[in-house]
């Protein structure tokens, strides 16, 4: 492995990871995934343009209930979709009336002759979109008519407890300096000690800037775990905080702001894993990518997603402006999602960027890594890393992300 | 001349159509012609910068009535003569100056010895400058001390009856996304279906979306016209409506919104033909565009385009726009000339979208080929077709381009 | 010397001087020179971010009073060090906590083992920065760790008099067209005809339209000096009114409008020298550049710079701007500053565009050949002209630049 890994290496480089366009290496690994491109709630009876690896693309939900996905521009002379009207089984192209269904087949062309033979053979560029707990996914890969089955993610099953799909956030940086900060723990104790872990009871304890938590780095199926720990509250006991990374672009936090805040150590014992907090990053294009959250809680709080976001909607920002200050992200501090913003929005490019890595980055080194090998095994025609399902008799995909109290074995 | 046109083929494209830069095939073609780039009415006592086929210019008329269009950059030291000031028998560089006049001659430079004779030797860009019914013609071809005579347009003279200039109109999008528009009679049907036709007595009994005009393309000297027609209100009779596209980029239609929307059918024989409806296409560059208008009525009907004004204004977007929908064009529908600029401002460039094209278009095929091969003859030296007089007596150059219920022949 | 000069020009041409990105002929130049990059009065309490011969850097002061330049990208992971904290004798990067000093150092890596020698291994790209007279010089050649010595500046010096350093400008064009323009006194004729001069004993009279000055262009040590003279008030006495340009961007006025404005000729022998009003011209890149101004008046006028402000004040653009004038740049005549900006702003990147030079253009053609003949200089590894000290005694830089009356020898 470490051979084979070594020849890779020269062939595909951290360089590539970053660019997510057609024909680009990372781009055709991207494309052996089911992604998120939509959300129904936020799907009007409107289509709806959408950027997805550098592909200009129409996401619309027909007048039978059916989702599509399909190129921007018309087959016929190239009009916006964007403008079509969704009606007739289809999405109608507003210049001359060409309609197509969701999988891209042209239904009828008014303009024609009746009899013609011509709207039969023409076939739009179409992605299947399956919807699943509120999102909406597309496979963009090579076998569209036959694409692999879209995993059955936990935290978007109905089993109970709560659940809730976030609005989607926007982002106009690239989409790898978000996800490999997830595999970074030393930024929480830095960058985070401005935000409102200064007043939770386990974070500001756990991720202290003078006494970070101790951490290691998993390989696993579905790409990387990271276990964060402290010694616990009582002999032979450690805090721990895991987060997961799932190939190509999934990040499961252990935690929420909540359990950081408001649970005392005692009760801490396998609380955290009540929450499934679930994040998929889509690129729109090496410059922009979309975040969608989807929540699960299956705790016995009640209302537990009006509380957490009664505590987000307190941490805003607390830093002083000063008048002389023009900073574009100004201000930041006492946010973590503004922070994370500044940090990741102003660092460029991975592969155009210099950087001096220490060992407190082998997470990042170890992240990075284990992506070139996926990305290696996509372009080798084989099924790179990815969230599998992981219970063979429901066919449920978990990530199992724990965070709280466990007993340390010798 | 078939063996002639693949040869041509193979050498020029659709895809060099849209293009017009210096040295492009089609920007050589247009520099053929006389073409419109200001009006009279909108050129003030100030220099007028403007875009022409790629070319920074600025345009002015010099204290004595003349009309220049000269280059941007002063020849000296490069600053803009948009900043010039009209005096003196030309227009005066504000840096140093140089006064240059309206062939471009440099007549002062106040900084140079009294008895220098470089003045004279100074000869910056010029393309001479022809008035006609208040548009403002320039020829910037390869001899511009003897261009061809500016044809002497229909539309343009003065022969009784009445006559308006529209204010220009100015696009961001491909010149030819809007020309061979006028070569396509299916997008009436179906992208104006929304708009004032559907209040119109013609109108709307012609460009019917589910019975559509037969139509035809006749090649003729001067590019193409369009020709349309449906079975007529008596035996041995048919309703007519064309369009004539002249090379380079002029549109004649045969009707208004006017007549289309107010005549009865008895009344209609050739009385479309009675007002004279131009438009000559600038193109700024490959993404921006000029459109002027300019009318000629000869009809009865008083104050003809006030009446003309009024129903355009009562053409609005009549779309309802819901909170959440924010593309860009909203609304667009029930405006002829908004439901044209979205459809035709999110095609693309020609030769950069993928097209297929049916029957239904065999006008813009037939439209492209003619466009091609009269940019072949210009690039081999010869005259391309264009609108020449048609009447050796006046030296008029007429485009017959009819509208109204014509008698059947067999 | 013209031999060898010949030989360079067909090496390094005058398309080489406007652009001065790192590796290029004149950024190359520029780097052997001290340059202002900022005010002690603009530079506040947060790291300033500033674009220098075309790299991103960060200015600041650190909590013991010293000034640092470093790099805008941190060396670790690359997030800008714009919104670093600044504290523990150095800026602070916000993602990971790295500490750098004013020299580049890094001080601290708060997520590496305690005792890691990394941080002391890891340097980050710092120029030295120097403080004079209220201005920010920086040092951006290749023996950063031993620079040559920042000249003392006579307009920076405390001797008594009043100083003051304005506001930085800033402008959105190369910064030659701005330098050299200096080096063209039928400029001021021209295009400053329309500025406070109408209003000037002094100015009105030595800069006329219709009786320009005798102007001669004199190389120094330091770059050229342009000497306009006209017949004085008495019999073998000339009028002089002198420009300093030093190299690399330097320019000296021998006079303010004050001094043009308000004093009769019998007064103005050599009291236009009283008066040290240096500007220097810092490129952000090949299309900003900035510009700080320092001055030191030694005459008897109280408050002279309030006064001099209170004059500026009043010369407002006096042009009246018509409805449909929309010219960007309106109005400009009428303002100095202002018609520099629009002659200047408007011409391009000298290289690119084309000129035609007359006998009147012969300060620019030599001050161009000086600028090449300075660069060709730093390319071999000589040391360029520039304002080097002028009195061995004090280490003083001075530019005599005469302003006034002169009697005429022979």
């Amino acid at each position: 492995m470490k051979t084979g890994s070594k020849r890779k290496l020269r062939k595909v480089t951290v360089a590539d990871i970053p660019r997510v366009g057609p024909g680009t290496p990372a781009g055709e690994w991207f494309r052996r995934y089911w992604l998120v491109v939509g959300t129904t709630k936020e799907l009007y009876d409107i289509p709806q343009a959408v950027r997805v690896l550098g592909e200009d693309l129409v996401l619309f939900r027909d007048n039978n209930g059916a989702y599509g996905l399909v190129g921007q521009s018309c087959p016929h002379r190239g009009t916006s979709l964007e403008y079509g009207d969704i009606e007739d089984g289809g999405i109608r192209c507003p210049y001359h009336g060409w309609l197509f269904d969701t999988r891209g087949q042209c239904l009828e062309m008014p303009g024609e002759p009746k009899d013609s033979k011509f709207p039969q053979k023409v076939r739009h560029l179409a992605y299947p979109v399956r919807e699943q707990g509120g999102l909406l996914f597309a496979y963009m890969g090579p076998d569209r008519a036959n694409p692999p089955p879209l995993p059955n993610y936990l935290a978007l099953m109905d089993r109970g407890g709560q659940r809730q799909v976030e609005p989607v956030r926007r982002a106009d940086y690239n989409w790898f300096n978000f996800f490999e900060n997830s595999a970074d723990p030393v930024h929480v104790c830095v960058l985070h000690r401005h935000a409102g872990y200064g007043q939770q009871s386990w974070g500001d304890h756990f991720f202290s800037y003078t006494d970070m938590p101790d951490f290691e780095f998993v390989e696993m199926d579905y790409g990387m775990k990271v276990v964060m720990t402290k010694p616990g509250p009582r002999p032979a006991t450690e805090f721990i905080d895991e987060m997961s990374l799932a190939l190509p672009s999934i990040v499961q936090v252990g935690d929420t702001e909540f359990v950081h805040a408001r649970m005392d150590a005692a009760a801490l014992i396998n609380e955290g894993s009540r929450c499934d907090h679930w994040m998929f990053v889509t690129p729109n294009d090496d410059d922009h990518f979309m975040l969608f959250t989807a929540d699960n809680y299956t705790g016995p709080v009640q209302n537990f997603f009006a509380r957490l976001k009664a505590m987000r909607d307190q941490e805003r920002p607390v830093q002083e402006v000063k008048p002389y200050d023009k900073r574009k992200h100004m201000p930041y501090k006492g946010n973590v999602r503004q922070e994370d913003i500044m940090a990741q929005g102003t660092q460029g490019l991975l592969g155009e960027r210099s950087e001096q890595l220490g060992t407190s980055d082998r997470g990042v080194i170890k992240f990075r890594k284990i992506v070139l090998d996926a990305i290696e095994t996509a372009l080798q025609g084989g099924a790179p890393k990815g969230a599998a399902p992981t219970d063979p008799a429901t066919g449920i995909t978990k990530l199992d992300t724990a965070v709280g109290v466990r007993e340390v074995n010798g």
